[in-house]
Protein backbone atom coordinates (compact mmCIF):
# COMPACT_ATOMS: atom_id res chain seq x y z
CA UNK A 1 0.00 0.00 0.00
CA UNK A 2 1.32 3.39 -0.98
CA UNK A 3 2.21 5.92 2.01
CA UNK A 4 1.83 9.63 2.15
CA UNK A 5 5.35 11.41 2.54
CA UNK A 6 3.96 12.03 5.83
CA UNK A 7 2.83 8.52 6.64
CA UNK A 8 6.73 7.44 5.61
CA UNK A 9 8.19 10.36 7.63
CA UNK A 10 6.12 9.18 11.03
CA UNK A 11 6.71 5.77 10.07
CA UNK A 12 10.25 6.04 9.91
CA UNK A 13 10.43 8.03 13.61
CA UNK A 14 8.66 4.67 14.62
CA UNK A 15 11.35 2.46 13.22
CA UNK A 16 14.48 4.83 14.96
CA UNK A 17 11.94 4.33 17.88
CA UNK A 18 12.01 0.27 17.61
CA UNK A 19 16.29 0.39 16.58
CA UNK A 20 16.70 2.21 19.91
CA UNK A 21 14.66 -0.53 21.56
CA UNK A 22 16.47 -3.36 19.26
CA UNK A 23 19.65 -1.60 21.06
CA UNK A 24 18.29 -1.39 24.73
CA UNK A 25 18.83 -5.44 24.55
CA UNK A 26 14.23 -5.26 23.82
CA UNK A 27 11.57 -6.09 21.64
CA UNK A 28 12.27 -3.85 18.12
CA UNK A 29 8.68 -2.30 18.12
CA UNK A 30 8.25 1.43 18.04
CA UNK A 31 5.43 3.66 17.33
CA UNK A 32 4.22 7.19 16.93
CA UNK A 33 0.88 9.17 17.91
CA UNK A 34 0.57 12.21 15.37
CA UNK A 35 -2.24 14.82 14.89
CA UNK A 36 -2.91 17.27 12.13
CA UNK A 37 0.95 16.31 10.97
CA UNK A 38 2.24 16.94 14.58
CA UNK A 39 3.95 13.96 16.74
CA UNK A 40 2.44 13.94 20.11
CA UNK A 41 4.36 10.91 21.39
CA UNK A 42 6.99 8.26 20.57
CA UNK A 43 7.47 5.25 21.89
CA UNK A 44 8.92 1.52 22.07
CA UNK A 45 8.30 -1.35 23.20
CA UNK A 46 9.71 -1.25 27.12
CA UNK A 47 8.95 -5.06 28.21
CA UNK A 48 12.84 -6.25 28.93
CA UNK A 49 13.87 -2.03 30.22
CA UNK A 50 10.90 -1.54 32.34
CA UNK A 51 10.39 -5.35 33.04
CA UNK A 52 6.66 -4.33 31.98
CA UNK A 53 3.73 -6.95 30.79
CA UNK A 54 1.97 -3.65 29.06
CA UNK A 55 4.39 -1.98 27.62
CA UNK A 56 4.28 -2.40 23.70
CA UNK A 57 5.14 -0.24 21.43
CA UNK A 58 1.72 1.38 20.79
CA UNK A 59 0.86 1.36 24.91
CA UNK A 60 4.06 2.95 25.88
CA UNK A 61 3.41 5.77 23.03
CA UNK A 62 0.01 6.56 24.20
CA UNK A 63 0.98 6.53 27.45
CA UNK A 64 3.42 8.82 26.47
CA UNK A 65 1.06 11.32 25.31
CA UNK A 66 -0.21 11.75 28.33
CA UNK A 67 -3.80 12.25 29.41
CA UNK A 68 -5.56 13.66 26.86
CA UNK A 69 -9.50 14.63 25.81
CA UNK A 70 -11.02 12.10 23.35
CA UNK A 71 -10.93 14.09 20.35
CA UNK A 72 -7.83 14.40 20.34
CA UNK A 73 -7.43 10.40 20.00
CA UNK A 74 -9.97 10.27 17.60
CA UNK A 75 -8.32 13.14 15.02
CA UNK A 76 -4.61 10.92 15.68
CA UNK A 77 -2.81 8.40 13.14
CA UNK A 78 -1.37 5.52 15.19
CA UNK A 79 2.17 4.65 13.57
CA UNK A 80 3.65 1.27 14.65
CA UNK A 81 6.23 -0.39 12.85
CA UNK A 82 4.22 -4.33 13.33
CA UNK A 83 0.62 -5.30 13.24
CA UNK A 84 -1.06 -4.94 16.54
CA UNK A 85 -1.65 -7.40 18.95
CA UNK A 86 -4.96 -7.41 20.88
CA UNK A 87 -4.10 -5.33 23.84
CA UNK A 88 -2.67 -2.52 21.60
CA UNK A 89 -5.48 -2.90 19.03
CA UNK A 90 -8.30 -2.81 22.12
CA UNK A 91 -6.46 -0.03 23.25
CA UNK A 92 -6.85 1.99 19.32
CA UNK A 93 -10.40 0.99 20.00
CA UNK A 94 -11.29 2.19 23.61
CA UNK A 95 -9.58 5.64 22.57
CA UNK A 96 -11.39 5.53 18.72
CA UNK A 97 -8.27 5.69 16.92
CA UNK A 98 -9.59 6.20 13.49
CA UNK A 99 -6.12 5.56 11.34
CA UNK A 100 -3.41 2.89 11.95
CA UNK A 101 -0.48 3.14 9.58
CA UNK A 102 1.63 -0.96 10.15
CA UNK A 103 4.81 -1.13 9.09
CA UNK A 104 4.93 -4.68 8.74
CA UNK A 105 2.70 -8.16 9.17
CA UNK A 106 4.27 -11.15 8.12
CA UNK A 107 5.95 -11.58 11.41
CA UNK A 108 2.71 -11.01 13.67
CA UNK A 109 -0.67 -10.73 12.69
CA UNK A 110 -3.56 -11.23 15.25
CA UNK A 111 -5.66 -7.84 15.07
CA UNK A 112 -6.06 -6.28 11.65
CA UNK A 113 -9.65 -7.52 10.39
CA UNK A 114 -11.24 -7.04 13.97
CA UNK A 115 -9.51 -3.21 14.11
CA UNK A 116 -11.62 -3.02 10.66
CA UNK A 117 -14.86 -4.14 11.71
CA UNK A 118 -14.77 -0.65 13.87
CA UNK A 119 -14.76 1.29 10.77
CA UNK A 120 -10.58 2.12 11.30
CA UNK A 121 -8.71 3.06 8.21
CA UNK A 122 -5.62 0.02 8.22
CA UNK A 123 -2.82 0.75 6.26
CA UNK A 124 0.00 -1.68 5.82
CA UNK A 125 3.13 -0.97 4.50
CA UNK A 126 5.21 -4.12 4.06
CA UNK A 127 8.07 -2.39 4.72
CA UNK A 128 11.52 -4.37 4.29
CA UNK A 129 13.10 -2.46 7.67
CA UNK A 130 10.29 -3.34 9.94
CA UNK A 131 10.62 -7.40 8.48
CA UNK A 132 14.50 -7.12 8.94
CA UNK A 133 14.34 -6.22 12.59
CA UNK A 134 11.42 -8.81 13.56
CA UNK A 135 13.81 -11.04 11.86
CA UNK A 136 16.53 -10.53 13.76
CA UNK A 137 14.00 -10.36 16.65
CA UNK A 138 12.87 -13.52 16.02
CA UNK A 139 16.08 -15.22 15.32
CA UNK A 140 17.80 -13.73 18.39
CA UNK A 141 15.60 -13.34 21.41
CA UNK A 142 12.78 -16.10 20.62
CA UNK A 143 11.98 -16.30 24.37
CA UNK A 144 11.33 -12.85 24.75
CA UNK A 145 9.37 -12.65 21.78
CA UNK A 146 7.01 -15.54 23.02
CA UNK A 147 7.08 -13.57 26.55
CA UNK A 148 5.45 -10.14 24.74
CA UNK A 149 3.17 -12.06 23.18
CA UNK A 150 1.95 -14.38 25.45
CA UNK A 151 2.90 -17.36 23.92
CA UNK A 152 4.83 -20.56 25.00
CA UNK A 153 8.31 -20.40 24.23
CA UNK B 1 -24.63 -15.13 38.50
CA UNK B 2 -23.44 -17.11 41.81
CA UNK B 3 -19.81 -16.71 42.27
CA UNK B 4 -17.95 -19.22 44.59
CA UNK B 5 -15.99 -18.61 48.48
CA UNK B 6 -13.13 -17.83 46.41
CA UNK B 7 -14.92 -15.50 44.10
CA UNK B 8 -16.23 -13.55 46.70
CA UNK B 9 -13.11 -13.40 48.79
CA UNK B 10 -11.13 -12.21 45.60
CA UNK B 11 -13.66 -9.78 44.45
CA UNK B 12 -13.61 -7.65 47.83
CA UNK B 13 -10.11 -7.67 47.54
CA UNK B 14 -10.91 -5.78 44.43
CA UNK B 15 -13.33 -3.33 45.65
CA UNK B 16 -10.89 -2.63 48.26
CA UNK B 17 -8.81 -1.78 45.44
CA UNK B 18 -11.30 0.38 44.09
CA UNK B 19 -12.16 2.08 47.11
CA UNK B 20 -8.54 2.97 47.35
CA UNK B 21 -8.35 4.55 44.41
CA UNK B 22 -11.94 6.39 44.98
CA UNK B 23 -10.19 7.71 48.19
CA UNK B 24 -6.96 9.07 46.50
CA UNK B 25 -9.18 10.81 44.15
CA UNK B 26 -9.19 8.63 41.30
CA UNK B 27 -11.49 6.24 39.30
CA UNK B 28 -13.28 3.18 41.71
CA UNK B 29 -12.06 0.45 39.76
CA UNK B 30 -10.00 -2.67 41.18
CA UNK B 31 -8.50 -6.08 40.13
CA UNK B 32 -7.07 -8.82 40.96
CA UNK B 33 -4.92 -11.62 39.03
CA UNK B 34 -5.14 -14.85 40.71
CA UNK B 35 -3.74 -18.11 40.07
CA UNK B 36 -4.51 -21.83 41.86
CA UNK B 37 -6.13 -19.38 44.50
CA UNK B 38 -3.26 -17.16 45.09
CA UNK B 39 -3.00 -13.75 44.84
CA UNK B 40 -0.75 -12.64 42.12
CA UNK B 41 -0.92 -9.02 42.08
CA UNK B 42 -3.78 -6.78 42.64
CA UNK B 43 -4.19 -3.41 41.11
CA UNK B 44 -6.38 -0.31 40.57
CA UNK B 45 -7.00 2.44 37.89
CA UNK B 46 -4.19 4.80 38.49
CA UNK B 47 -5.12 7.52 35.33
CA UNK B 48 -5.26 10.44 38.17
CA UNK B 49 -3.04 9.13 40.43
CA UNK B 50 -0.34 8.66 37.87
CA UNK B 51 -1.42 10.66 35.19
CA UNK B 52 -1.71 7.38 32.93
CA UNK B 53 -3.79 6.73 29.60
CA UNK B 54 -3.17 2.88 30.01
CA UNK B 55 -3.39 2.08 34.17
CA UNK B 56 -7.08 1.28 34.15
CA UNK B 57 -7.50 -1.34 36.98
CA UNK B 58 -6.73 -4.53 35.16
CA UNK B 59 -4.16 -3.28 33.20
CA UNK B 60 -2.31 -1.85 36.85
CA UNK B 61 -2.91 -5.33 38.25
CA UNK B 62 -1.47 -7.12 35.08
CA UNK B 63 1.39 -4.26 35.32
CA UNK B 64 1.93 -5.40 39.02
CA UNK B 65 2.02 -8.87 38.28
CA UNK B 66 5.01 -8.70 36.29
CA UNK B 67 6.19 -10.49 33.82
CA UNK B 68 5.18 -14.10 33.86
CA UNK B 69 5.48 -16.81 31.19
CA UNK B 70 2.31 -17.21 28.90
CA UNK B 71 1.38 -20.58 30.94
CA UNK B 72 0.65 -18.34 34.52
CA UNK B 73 -1.82 -16.08 32.24
CA UNK B 74 -3.30 -19.02 30.77
CA UNK B 75 -4.08 -20.84 34.02
CA UNK B 76 -5.33 -17.67 35.92
CA UNK B 77 -8.57 -15.46 36.89
CA UNK B 78 -8.82 -11.61 36.56
CA UNK B 79 -11.21 -9.86 38.36
CA UNK B 80 -12.73 -6.70 37.64
CA UNK B 81 -15.34 -4.60 39.33
CA UNK B 82 -16.26 -3.28 36.45
CA UNK B 83 -16.98 -5.08 32.92
CA UNK B 84 -13.52 -4.17 30.94
CA UNK B 85 -12.84 -1.43 28.04
CA UNK B 86 -11.62 -3.14 25.24
CA UNK B 87 -8.00 -2.06 26.23
CA UNK B 88 -8.06 -4.56 29.16
CA UNK B 89 -10.23 -7.31 27.40
CA UNK B 90 -7.24 -6.88 24.47
CA UNK B 91 -4.95 -7.61 27.11
CA UNK B 92 -6.75 -10.48 28.74
CA UNK B 93 -7.06 -12.19 25.12
CA UNK B 94 -3.42 -11.29 24.34
CA UNK B 95 -2.50 -13.36 27.58
CA UNK B 96 -5.07 -15.47 27.07
CA UNK B 97 -6.53 -15.07 30.51
CA UNK B 98 -9.23 -17.83 30.12
CA UNK B 99 -11.89 -16.82 33.33
CA UNK B 100 -12.88 -13.28 33.75
CA UNK B 101 -15.09 -12.68 36.86
CA UNK B 102 -16.70 -9.01 36.75
CA UNK B 103 -18.44 -6.82 39.71
CA UNK B 104 -21.02 -5.48 37.19
CA UNK B 105 -21.44 -4.15 34.03
CA UNK B 106 -24.90 -2.03 34.68
CA UNK B 107 -22.72 1.45 34.70
CA UNK B 108 -20.37 0.29 31.99
CA UNK B 109 -20.14 -2.86 29.31
CA UNK B 110 -18.28 -3.14 25.85
CA UNK B 111 -16.38 -6.21 25.58
CA UNK B 112 -18.41 -9.11 26.80
CA UNK B 113 -19.54 -11.01 23.82
CA UNK B 114 -16.31 -10.70 22.24
CA UNK B 115 -14.40 -11.85 25.39
CA UNK B 116 -17.01 -15.17 24.78
CA UNK B 117 -16.21 -15.18 21.52
CA UNK B 118 -12.59 -16.52 22.36
CA UNK B 119 -14.40 -19.04 24.86
CA UNK B 120 -13.70 -17.10 27.66
CA UNK B 121 -15.77 -17.89 30.75
CA UNK B 122 -17.49 -14.34 31.86
CA UNK B 123 -18.90 -14.34 35.72
CA UNK B 124 -20.65 -11.12 36.22
CA UNK B 125 -21.79 -10.99 40.00
CA UNK B 126 -23.85 -7.59 39.61
CA UNK B 127 -22.38 -6.91 42.80
CA UNK B 128 -24.04 -4.19 44.53
CA UNK B 129 -20.68 -2.22 46.14
CA UNK B 130 -19.49 -2.59 43.04
CA UNK B 131 -22.23 -0.24 41.56
CA UNK B 132 -22.30 1.72 44.14
CA UNK B 133 -18.55 3.12 44.02
CA UNK B 134 -19.06 3.35 40.14
CA UNK B 135 -22.82 5.25 40.61
CA UNK B 136 -20.75 7.56 42.91
CA UNK B 137 -18.06 7.92 40.39
CA UNK B 138 -20.13 9.10 37.45
CA UNK B 139 -22.04 11.64 39.76
CA UNK B 140 -19.35 13.36 41.70
CA UNK B 141 -16.18 12.87 38.80
CA UNK B 142 -17.98 12.46 35.36
CA UNK B 143 -15.53 14.42 33.44
CA UNK B 144 -12.09 11.75 34.60
CA UNK B 145 -14.93 8.91 33.93
CA UNK B 146 -15.20 10.13 30.10
CA UNK B 147 -11.95 10.99 29.72
CA UNK B 148 -11.02 7.16 31.17
CA UNK B 149 -13.28 5.35 28.27
CA UNK B 150 -11.99 7.96 25.64
CA UNK B 151 -15.59 9.58 25.82
CA UNK B 152 -16.51 13.03 25.38
CA UNK B 153 -17.33 14.75 28.34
Amino acid sequence: MTLTDDDRRFLDLAIEQAQIGWDEGGVPIGSVLVRDGEVLAVGRNRRFQMDSAIRHGETDCIENAGRLPARVYRESVLYTTLSPCYMCAGTAVMYEIPRIVIGENRNFQASEDWLRSFGKEIVVADDPGCRALMEKMLAERPELWAEDIGEEA
